[in-house]
């Protein structure tokens, strides 16, 4: 259950709500946006019964696993401003850009100036990198993001990248406009749990092997922690295929959207993880529901640090940011 | 190796070209279309010592573990007619929609009607249902078989249905148009061997936990026992995540597309098997590149023998094809 | 629900019983031991109103979805018998040796030797052999079987091998002891009808991503039609995991001994799939409760028509069965 | 490559190897045992060429992804010291058993009772515990801890405990005797090297649908940062199969003692995740190849935290413990 609070709520009738015999727990939870409370627990009680109280906007029966995060409440879907008014979500829709991993100060002026030319306003690139091995590159780190940053806010246009643990929060904070967690990280609840305090969207990408219901019980992680900016985001999954890198569950970017208000975007690069198959997973992905697409894009994909092998070059962009604008007019028809 | 042979070849050449000892098996085949030898052997030999052989049209090296059905020696795209010019490949699309059972004939008259108002020409439906349990119901049989063709072809409608076992072949020829294999089927390799010496086109579903390497190599038994007009149907695996009834796997129509010449169809009823979830599937499957959609469509189908959860009904249907056409457009731009 | 109905049973009575107005449909089984309805639907009944009906033996209600396959009904275990006193299950265990393939009478004469030596009584290997490619060997078919089956007569050794389809059924029939379907076939339910008609053990594979239910109920379909002896066998599922050929799932012959009273065997050599594996994969499936295990054994596995490299040597087989025999000691224990 | 280096190598000696002009780049790492080159780099060399240069010990190539981890340079298998002789791996056998989750004064003292009876030297439970939701209870944490580390010191029994982010290692570091990480962190990067700065043993649990190479990976980052003393965990992974909670992965264990020389558990309880069935899966571990167990154990385990069923109660404990060392001597044997 789902109880939304008054902005004119006062702590004392919040204390009288928790007080009454219903046999639940309670979460007492202040977002950015609003306060909730949210009570866990099985006996069945009329609604109306605290509808009534002091305090009280509203009652909600949510049966999910998650409870924040779903529907079941929360009709209308979630709008996220990224800031200067870049909007992602109920009806906004928005490509993410960039290389892999962030190598020097000419690649990303290369990139930049690609995204202008293509009017895509958010840069993806990774400065902390997540690598099976010890012995593989991990990233510029901080300098790279500084960087990064500065170019970057030149420009106009907005940073997403990976944060892998909770120390790197705070000296990322100013240097970021959406933190993304790895699919590594994607029951990493004690980093959830930080991102749940900063003011700042968090873009969470599903676990390797994920379940749905997984990946909106860790957005509930930051939700219930304070921060109602969470984008969603399906990477591709483990199956037996071994055709391609991951299976792309293109299923799962209809059913996040059906659950959840939260806005959804895909990532083909690291889904099919094939170049000349990104176009149309991409694609799919808009059909099915996506907000946005997160692609990997690099002026030289042979020559990027990673092996590039899912990397678009400039060209191969352009022809499909065209292609995903008018799959988005279909969509929005 | 392929050697495509000329239709003018000789026996005696044919003997000629087996007789070069080349450290290879020769597979002869004939078809509908053309006559093929397959070689199968591991020797690095030169093309062209072939290729100047008496008889031989063309030589290919297909390193793939499919020989015929594989983009290696077929570059267009094939196109297969169902009969009165429908066609379905190559550019033409096609939408086979229909109950998941044949029940009677006021259900059979029904769809059609629906069917053609909606200008589908290929209607779908069960006359042997392959069910888990033996206590299930199983099908009309060729009652229903016979009934459902006499309604059909009064329509101008073709019939697409599956088939279960070699000795259904011979007497389910004469009143179907298209014979469909079903995911438990797909590594029946003596069903597909004997389809493989029919003339009417085969629908192949992916198994269950089939990949795509043999699912192609299913597709090979039909097509090397004669039978070059083969259909492949993407119907979700089986993977972990049980939100839905299977993870659709968009990725593998795309990579089917450009791995082999051969139609494909997506069949997003049984994949995501959840009604509200299959026309997001649909249009995600068509901008993956599927040359058709197979859908279930009932006129109640919660009044549908099978439970009927990932049925459409008629109106949901006709705003569904409406859809599609539209998303068909954008990919043919 | 179960009824089971008493040997002395008259048609008179069991037409009194199918007409109780029950609101379930009746599956009247005759098998080569007793006559059983099954009952299939929902409405609660009070069992003893039936039990008490004139030529009913027992009545239990069996909420699975398999019905005589489950120990909801029968608690002790099934014992099958091969031939000339050689059991399995409820207590006795069974080694099935031999190669992949059946290839020539110098090797089936070697492998008799060497079962014999070992003290191992049924021998397996393939005749008609499935395989991914239409362009493999495919066995040697009726010719290899009749000449086994004199070699294997002569010495006392039962024979087990693959039954691809129904009309293979009759052929073979004389020349096998125990007719195996393979992990392709486990919902071929045709032939698994076909087999329920026959007097001789099956044993049944479980599908490549097969669910332990469904095994059951493929066993199911073997039973209803009237053959009690079926032999169930834990052959590996498909995963992610690349490490070795098949996720050999212990678990599953664990779950299996206790949802069912029909004995479980292991094949440790198409799950895990690598030589030097298969002996401590063959040990953990008895602790984990096998009846058996089956095994690929041949005088010079590189030699073997199959890449064979899940084949045993004589001299590692030798040192298994020793290791199984204690193994089976520590469990008897 | 790996160059194992002398104890006596000056820093001298070292850069000389380092100058060595091979296409290769170094990691330089000294464990608490001993100090090594790691060198990753694709081109052929003469490892005699290294292997003769000054405070060179011994040089290997390794093709593997992992290095210090696999058998390729180390045949010998690595014992660990817990603590006051306790030893794992390298012929030594150790169980540990204990609650889900630490709980209180009472159930710690009761399970240390039950330990000592069963002669269990080391006792699992969890403080910081990993849970989906954020609403559900997520350990006592420090307080336990140290309340548990008192009461384990005074019995002479070890503390193996799972330990979520690298701010907890130096508040737990005094209290546990071997730190556990989770299959949610199995890939949490910075948790494995600041892991590896410890002088205690680390448990490692498999990610979800970690592979093998992965799990050997991560452990590579633990031993790179120079900690050797490290655990392998197999306790299931995800699969299709729900009838029961994990696919518990038998064919690992039995790989993992191949290819690497460090020890591993099984967690049967986590893995099949049913009461009834952990005594069989344990007891095929140990035929697997583990060098241990760990099992949840719990006085009343219907009144455990966690919902329990997974948990032994004693009675059934000791009786396990009883088989597990039976099989122990069939192993040795």
């Amino acid at each position: 259950m789902i109880i939304q609070l008054k902005n004119s709520v006062s702590d004392y009738e919040v204390t009288a709500i928790k007080s009454k015999d219903l046999g639940y727990t309670f979460n007492d939870i202040q977002t950015q946006v609003a306060r909730y409370l949210i009570c866990i627990g099985k006996k069945e009680i009329d609604l109306r019964e605290i509808g009534f109280l002091d305090g009280v906007q509203d009652v909600h029966k949510v049966s999910d696993a998650y409870k924040l995060t779903s529907t079941k409440w929360k009709v209308g879907k979630t709008s996220i401003d990224i800031g200067d008014g870049i909007k992602i979500g109920n009806g906004d829709f928005q490509i993410m850009a960039g290389p892999c991993s962030i190598e020097s100060e000419d690649q990303i002026r290369s990139t930049i100036a690609h995204l202008k030319q293509a009017g895509i306003k958010i840069m993806r690139g990774g400065v902390y990198k997540p690598r099976s091995s010890p012995y593989s590159f991990r990233g510029l780190g901080m300098d790279g993001l500084r960087l990064w940053y500065k170019l970057a806010k030149e420009n106009g246009i907005k940073i997403v990248t990976e944060v892998m643990q909770v120390s790197q929060i705070a000296e990322m904070h100013d240097y970021v406009d959406i933190f993304q967690v790895g699919a590594r990280n994607s029951q990493n609840f004690n980093l959830l749990d930080e991102l749940g305090k900063v003011d700042k969207p968090v873009l969470l990408k599903r676990g390797m092997s994920g379940t749905i219901e997984e990946l909106l019980q860790s957005a509930e992680y930051v939700f219930s922690n304070g921060n109602e900016k969470i984008i969603l985001c399906e990477r591709g999954i483990r199956t037996y295929e071994k055709a391609y890198r991951n299976t792309m569950d293109i299923n799962a970017i209809t059913i996040l959207k059906d659950k959840s208000h939260l806005p959804v975007v895909a990532d083909p690069s690291h889904g099919i993880g094939v170049r000349k198959y990104v176009d149309k997973i991409a694609l799919a992905s808009i059909m099915a529901g996506a907000d946005g697409v997160i692609m990997e894009v690099h002026e030289c994909p042979q020559k990027a640090f990673s092996d590039g092998q899912q990397t678009l070059d400039y060209k191969q962009s352009i022809k499909l940011i065209d292609k995903m604008n008018q799959a988005r007019l279909l969509v929005e028809a």
